[in-house]
């Protein structure tokens, strides 16, 4: 894996050299100072294996990433039910549009703009009480990216993120109110709660791509040999990072890179190489699409290099 | 190959049978009349061997597959100034919604809606003749799809469908006036005529799998061993058609299929297996989405039987 | 006014032998089941005089007819600064469209959609306690239909209206927290709550009529001579009721009765024929638009009658 | 009729000394260098008095004020028929905007949208030739503005500006095969050729209030005595103009102005005062809604100053 080491190397020293840090989220107030300098990567390969460069192990909010996470859990929870309630399909709009859940009576195109993933959060709900809720799906993150030790209990929910969400995020309890409005809902407060608290999930490069493994390996957790879901679900999963992870940059994104991906306004992206790597990369700047502009760069060069895009002829 | 052989026979075997063949379009008058219950499918494989079934030989209207092959020819005239004028990103609307232009300004959102193919087609025309840019796109098919004998002169363009689409292609012309206003297109009747005749070509699914191989063998044209277009483009090209490939449906495709493939009206669709195999595949009656019912329930089925999604873990 | 006398008798005959009696909101629990085959109208002159058919002093909910009433507080109000909060143009979309609000970066096209109601009722609010500012409105709307008597008392807030709207507005308190997001809206649910009871006032169509008289008279009410909003406002008002007073049939209104008016999903309408007349009417099933079938109808023929269209050659 | 001297004295005061002149429409080239700082302004009394003010005889472009005497024009042709293929509702978009079309499948929201007046165009039309209907509408409108001397053949059709926008106006034709793809046109070419002249009549203040005074007086021609329109039809246009009559600034030209009254970009308003006065006012530069800066100015000041406000309590 010389190749690989090489390549981290010079992609950590371009990105610390690149010119435009990119923007970084000022919504949410608790985002908005973190230092745009910082940049990290960590690759886990199928061997298991960890490469890292930069600052892979400095915390931040996952945000969004948080959705692929979710929609595991729902998926194991409703089964091919849960697409009665979100949609499959890109939005070509802004990741928290509402005009597209009127047009489509109040079922969110896909489960990885913000409407589907408050949708997702009421299916891991479901009756349940919102703070139990919050533990299982840090559980469930801890153990995707748990080691030989078990689970990984560094992995936290940032309180203050989450405060700051629940104070700011108008715009998703108008989201939340409409799909109610369409009968797509059950419990606004509750799902919102646990929407703005699995965002507010705070974890490294290296803990992101060890629990991105599972995508990465057909469904099993290669630290357990565990199916955490079917390889079907898996590939369909990565399907929807690929078609809808970077919101309305997601075409983009698989054009120049080629890989699934899921982004978050935090500046963190998973990416998945099916077969081959689980792959967490962070830089706080975010382009126009809102997705991390170095992270973005860096997985064009990574995929690049490495050959690792999912259309290569291998 | 057994295991294709079998998988083809009983895909076809059960197209046959299935109960739901799916509406013919009808709003192209030569095109309402086919015979729905027809079937076919055609792989070359990337050792050249070529396998079929059904209704392999029958010649059929490609429609918006030709897409794929003016957008391959417009990014070998232009370059990546192309993108100046298409989008990159899934539309989020119908093939040929004009609703999207208005909101950005005459800049359609990828190369394989109706608009953005008609810029495409504007692109190919440059300041030409079009009757000399028709003649251009059909040789450049036939070329792809040449094999010892050199190019296949068996593939034409229908002078009815053709006529047939100027007469109630009043959308399309929309479309082109509409970008025209915006400036982002030169030739509106001559643009037009181009797509029209594009659409217009009539092939096999042999003949299209044959002409699709090299978008499977990294832009290189196998049968001569030389390149039609760069390897880190091919791979762009299959990534557009693996997110915009089939409209509206193209989420929905990505997450049951896995395959970069591109549809069209008159039923048939192009699938590409990169590194593997080119495809295709072709019935006339189409869904809800107005990609063919068959043809992508066969494609659904040989991806899972052949493990040739692009997001399984190899 | 024998003219008037047999006018109200005729039109009061026809509808009461109207075969088509319209569809009851049925959002609403509490006013499914109001009997549809009620009609009232009652006018006020400008010499006092009150001219009345039908079930006129029956009481029914306001609903949006109240957006009147809380319009004319909250230009007493802000004055002016009310809009830079609410446009003054009609919507050309339902009256509880989000779609617009997102285009138009929160800032709701007229006082009179939903949207723009909530905005009014923020601002009526300001930084009060609703129930407070639910008293002043209800106190308001008495002491408009005022008689020698004093304020109407008979006018009040249907609780169970009220808190049947509290439980299925969820798309109200979307449009309200979408505002909040963009920071037009300064308590979401006090001006949710304030919104709520406004349009649940329950009154008559004498009550209304006797309410609307100073949009008909230059601003005065003509019981106390006092002026409750300046000439201009007054023609102000009624002009938005002409443009906007009937959700997306406002032009529709304006084309066949040529009056202002505002109507409510209750069946009322609120019509103003300046100088001339104030106008009560109730029919509870409504057209596709949402607007009273039979009380469009009736108008319709009370204005040609009449001669009362603002657009007749005087 | 002092008070109407000194006010129109001071109006053409107030407008000369006007910091402000708007903005010139640039996108028609022969319209781009007209003169922003003319302004004229002429009315005509039931009485058959005309004041003028101003350039109140000097020629513009009339542009979409000629929707008005088309309209006319077509609901003599077709009647009440003409509304199963134009809508009668505000449009809360640009005037030029295909996004409706599409919503409303190819159904414009009103006659004064360009899309709705190439839709009136086309039933003036019918089966004819265009160049005779473009006679036909020429002739109708000098006859409205005959005196006793006869029809004003002062009154032409400018070559130069048809020319331009059949040249510029690719939107207008893109509206055209929009609504012939929805089956709601039947000749694209003629029926823009038709409106392009129409467009294109040019005609000074003066003309232009003689023109009008049909919808001032009932539909009747005071000139001659004879029926334009009947009274309830000249009722409804002038309803439309007030509701649909400034494109997407109708709301405030209402509120503002509060009388009938149709834009075009050339900056001329022709306004109505139902059985008091008609009105032609000009000025070249434009406000943000496409509306002529200075004729909407000292329209609002006439209205106020002479309480021609429909909405006014006589």
């Amino acid at each position: 894996m010389d190749q690989l080491a090489q390549t981290l190397a010079r992609i950590a020293a371009d990105m610390a050299a690149a010119p435009d840090l990119g923007r970084v989220a000022d919504y949410i107030p608790a985002l908005a100072r973190i230092d745009p300098a910082q940049f990290g990567i960590a690759i886990v390969l199928a061997d298991g294996s960890v490469h890292v460069a930069g600052d892979a192990d400095v915390a931040f909010s996952i945000q969004s990433i948080s959705k692929v996470f979710t929609l595991t859990m729902a998926l194991g929870k409703a089964g091919a039910d849960l697409w009665q309630r979100v949609g499959r399909e890109p939005s070509g709009s802004a990741f928290n549009s509402i005009v597209q859940l009127e047009n489509e009576q109040g079922v969110p195109r896909n489960p990885f703009i913000n409407a589907g993933a408050i949708a997702v959060a009421d299916v891991v709900l479901g009756r349940g009480d919102p703070r139990e809720a919050i533990g299982d799906v840090l559980r469930f993150v801890r153990a995707l990216a748990a080691d030989a030790d078990g689970p990984d209990e560094g992995i936290v929910i940032d309180r203050e993120v989450a405060a700051s969400e629940a104070v700011t995020g108008h715009r998703n309890a108008a989201l939340a109110h409409f799909m109610r409005a369409y009968g797509n809902m059950a419990d606004v407060e509750g799902a919102l709660s646990l929407y703005f608290h699995s965002c507010a999930i705070a974890m490294s490069c290296r803990q992101l791509a060890m629990a991105g493994r599972y995508l990465m390996a057909g469904g099993i957790n290669p630290a357990t040999g565990h199916s955490v879901v079917s390889a079907q679900r898996a590939r369909r999963i990565n399907a929807l990072m690929l078609t809808c992870g970077h919101y309305d940059g997601s075409g983009e994104f698989a054009f120049r890179v080629g890989i699934p991906g899921k982004s978050g306004v935090g500046g963190g992206i998973l990416a998945v190489v099916p077969g081959v790597a689980s792959i967490g990369v962070w830089s706080p700047g975010l382009n126009a699409r809102g997705n991390s502009l170095r992270a973005s760069l860096a997985l064009e060069q990574l995929s690049e290099a490495m050959g690792w895009s999912v259309f290569t002829a291998r």
